[in-house]
């Protein structure tokens, strides 16, 4: 340890959740009158003890935030160094090349890529980073390097548009540190091909996470008449009209969206199956419904109602709003399939929520599937906070 | 309602559980002086009350089970008569030929299809049933001949080994209701060919509820070497050859099942990369590690360890045993597929037991998947007791 190494001693007792696996520190758990970490700069790499000094990790700090530090290492002589991200990359993209045949995909999904704070996502020779902290912000530099020693991409863009980043006071902008900004990406996912919006759209391009859950879908799609309710730029509808849709609806509030929905179904030769509606989801639902459409598979994949805990009551009554609505648009013996991306909101909640609204039309639920994140986007298991993504498979039929 | 229709009244307050979607009655919840059931037939369709006498449904009586009464229907005039089992088996048949392009499936899984007790799986033109309570053991004759009817298969056996039937104090036999009991079924799984004994074999021959676990499975095998832990007749292991595993190595106590596994391995024409180890899980595993032996995938797909509530804390034991051996036999980098059949045992739970594994030897485990049981095996989401099945897939890595 070099004798600069600035250092985050804990308060008694708080390294507990440290040594059961988690990463976090909370600026409350810091012993600030041993170690005024408040006023060293973000990105400083601590060296982090429990209250005797018992080494524990070393941490990137971002000193005005609540979660003041994350543990990248749990080697207390750890360097944030070129070396180290490297390494860390090395191991990411390992996984992903054992995963998919193709280029395309999360290559470091934060802190269970062992890379708190940091997002990228690879599109053949463009990479979109996201730095969501203030510790990992102050390394882009050293990442970005790292990035090209291990893949020489032709691009690097960062992409800091994440609503996290105003919980740490960072600035929102898109730039690229290599090569330029393309106005939009493409990718392979399920044996479909797909271009999304970068300059302009949302978070890093694609949606990569629902990937397995796309490919769960397919046999459900067979011959189907499908509702893909906030379709974005098609991720689901398109894969539902290659796996076979009879005709495919996508509705969504953003006119670019459907933009690309319309060109992705080109892309795939499905072109003359879509229909778009732009415009709110629970107004386009209704409409659908006074108009007596039915649906052999309905598809509701809403961004996150639930983006702090404060806003869980409202939230949970949004998915309950959308949920009653989607089955009504559901045929008897059709599909829902009910997705959440609100870390906020556990698994079991959003089955009950199916629930409810299945039993207020008097219809028994049939559970028939379950997914989660996709294997690029990593849980790390002792950290709840990385497993924000759940959808379940339901079947709707006459109450039994 | 016919005038003999028996009736069972529950006592004050014993109706919520039925309301909130459940389907079982438990003796003490019966109010036993209006209503004796205990004094009716096995099979007795009773009408089922709350205690006003507010009609709840109707339910097939085992008079002499804790469970005493499973409802079949919530509208209390249902009779459980042929064109009942026919309408109930063509809704289950319907969802099993939107998944799955052949006729290998499980066709009926009990509550979650309407049909409470029991199990049917088809294979080709041999149906396997299972009855595992006394009020569906004594219907069996109206539900074959509504099987017979929709299906018009070879061989309908009726293979009731459960011992699940020992809590009803049910004979354990096998017998051909129609056609014979073949030795041996075949079925596709997820583009492989199979055989396994019915039999001398376990449960109705193939288990169908790993199937899309092992799709899953399939990128991690790739050039692999793999252990399958608990091969039975090579699900697991045999679909690992054919993802392209360098050398497969299946272990299972039975001589008969590492027969089958061979078999299946040579009909798939993956013979030469299988070996397998006869003997118990736990002494194979500990002389694969004093051999110095590592895996790129390790697959544990132990039976139930907890049968009953009570077995919890033995069973628990029993899963962690087997895990962590089964961790000190992943190469670091490489990939450990930890199954549970235990209805008593939460997903989460076995998750804990793996990372506990992980740590143990100082390995961060990062978790790239979850599995249920497959779309055949649906979830009564008001029943968690027709979830039972769960698999997490993890990469263990040196620790962050």
């Amino acid at each position: 340890m070099s004798e600069s190494t600035p250092v985050l001693r804990l308060r008694k007792n708080e390294e507990r959740r440290l040594k059961a696996g988690h990463d976090w520190i909370y600026a409350n758990e810091v012993d600030t009158g041993e170690t005024p970490v408040k006023s060293l700069p973000a990105g400083a790499a601590a060296r982090v003890e429990d209250a005797r000094g018992k080494p524990l990790g070393r941490a990137l700090l971002s000193p005005n935030s609540l979660i003041i530090g994350r543990l990248y290492s749990r080697d207390p002589e750890q360097e944030p160094s070129r070396s180290f991200f490297k390494k860390r990359i090395e191991q990411a993209l390992a996984l992903r090349e054992t995963l998919f045949p193709a280029p395309g995909y999360r290559l470091v999904h934060g802190e269970a890529d062992g890379l708190p704070g940091l997002v990228v996502d690879r599109y053949d020779d463009t990479l979109v980073l996201q730095a969501g902290t203030a510790g990992m912000e102050a390394h882009l530099d050293t990442v970005v390097s790292a990035l090209d020693a291990v893949l020489s991409p032709t691009n690097i863009v960062v992409r800091n548009e994440a609503g996290v980043r105003e919980l740490e006071d960072l600035p929102l902008y898109t730039r690229a540190l290599k090569g330029d900004v393309p106005e939009s990406v493409t990718l392979s996912e399920n044996g479909g091909r797909f271009t999304a919006p970068l300059r302009e759209g949302q978070k890093t391009g694609w949606f990569f996470d629902h990937r397995a859950a796309r490919a769960r879908m397919a046999p459900l799609a067979r011959d189907a008449r499908v509702l893909d309710v906030f379709a974005y730029c098609g991720g689901w509808g398109v894969q539902a009209a290659l796996a076979g849709a009879r005709e495919v609806t996508g509705v969504d509030s953003s006119g670019l969206a459907l933009d690309y929905m319309h060109r992705n179904a080109e892309l795939n030769g499905v072109g003359d199956r879509l229909r778009t509606l732009e415009g709110d989801a629970v107004a386009a639902m209704k409409e659908l419904i006074a108009d007596g459409e039915k649906f052999d598979l309905v598809i509701l994949d809403p961004p996150a109602f639930i983006k702090r805990r404060k806003d869980f009551k409202n939230g949970l009554a949004g998915y309950h709003a959308i949920n009653e609505l989607a089955v009504r648009l559901v045929k008897p013996g059709g599909y829902l399939i009910s997705a959440s991306c609100s870390m906020h909101l556990p698994a079991d909640k959003l089955l009950d929520v199916m629930r409810a609204s299945a039993r207020h039309i008097d219809r028994a639920l049939q559970i028939i599937g379950q997914e989660g994140q996709g294997p690029d986007h990593p849980v790390q298991p002792a950290m709840p906070e990385t497993a924000y993504l759940k959808s379940w498979f339901g079947r709707l039929l006459f109450r039994f």
